[in-house]
């Protein structure tokens, strides 16, 4: 067991039949923020930095979503509410961004590719809690 | 002008005809997520925190929401991008969900009044954002 | 009377005599926190962005900082505390650090001049908290 | 290899003979600003929240600075400065002050003793890194 998990065990209202699924966001979450923030870093530090200005802003957009994502998740409350969808949402869009504009430079550039990689597992990980948790659904406390 | 104003002014791709939209949404987000924090460390002083569990939550989820948003919305790229919707709507639904919680308990305690009316300004400050820059709209670069 | 001000009267473990003190760290900390998001994303923009890289690193170094001190000093706890201080310590430094780069493109960027600014108003405001309380101060709660 | 150290490798500035301790600073940074988030939240759902005031500040302080550091390090950029080492110095206070209310409560509570252990290996990382590159080193670009 992971820290992640760990804590999710011992927390008051630990989340019932999807705690996988909680476990995997906010640990995807975290580490997609970490490797966007590392992208931006070493985009910056690129020869070519003119041509990644764009790769650089989402990079640091998908990072201040995720880091977000990350902490509203970690709190245990309400998994079906409209502001926990809406928050998933705007994550799984920036996930997207951020992985496009990596896709196109990651011929170039390893970190980009990585990159590209922890934001496509980050959305995954996001879209499976939007459908472990159905819109409406009753099951307020998980 | 206020710094926000004068750095968004100073900016080589500055807003077009919504500057002071922007401007607008930028200045709500960065207090209403000041606010929300002291709310929910006023909330954890107070004899009753047993009480105001749920006041505190939506408080840090609101703070965090918002601090993002503030973030991407300091970044001046495509304004009328789906992230950057997705983003100002998860951060309406944070501010309102604060705003609905904190309404319950401001006959008693005035920072959750406060804090009430700072997130009714960020969310009509995003709504207005929202309403400038219309989906699918062609003004790519404001 | 603005929100920061306004929170911080309505908070059971207000601040003493140190109450504009306080509120001044936590106006200038957010203020600069926004203000050094903005100037990295001017200087993202701009054509020599080449010249400008250590200048973006040093924005969200202290973007990052400042926003981690206006969230501690937020909270209403133990202000002569080693990690107050110690905190406070790291914003000086991040705002002088930042300052002093911002001060090398001021001539050419206004977005530099302004941010400069901002880093020294914040820096001040530290410096005026850590005098105002003594390290190994009897005031524990403020 | 995880995906701060492929991104570190892939980095074009990266860390030279100092790369593990780099990369166990990032990792601990990152797990101890979740796993302090996720501290406070299961302290604030105990049934005795008001005995865990204290902890669930120091908690949100911790989370912060953690947070904070993590993204400074993160940044591949003189490793030896005075703003990197002032960081570090509070991030080694904030882990020593969080893990210190954290061993009063852990024979209660199992996510205090997961949350001590976390700011402990913390503390140590930036400890180590802090021996690693000496005060006032030549070894400007690692």
């Amino acid at each position: 067991m992971d820290p992640i998990q760990e804590m999710l065990g011992s927390h008051p209202q630990k989340p019932g039949r999807h705690f996988d699924v909680i476990a995997q966001v906010i640990r995807c979450c975290y580490e997609c923020a970490q490797v966007c923030l590392s992208c931006a870093d070493a985009c910056l530090a690129e020869e070519k930095v003119a041509d990644l200005r764009e790769c650089i802003r989402l990079d640091l957009d998908c990072a201040d979503i995720c880091s977000a994502t990350g902490r509203l998740v970690t709190r245990q409350a309400r998994p079906d509410s409209e502001l926990w969808r809406a928050t998933l949402e705007a994550c799984i869009q920036a996930c997207r961004s951020c992985a496009a504009e990596c896709a196109r430079h990651e011929d170039r550039y390893e970190h980009c590719r990585i990159c590209r990689e922890a934001c496509e597992r980050c959305a995954d990980a996001c879209q499976q809690a939007l459908s472990a948790y159905p819109e409406g659904g009753a099951e307020a406390s998980h």
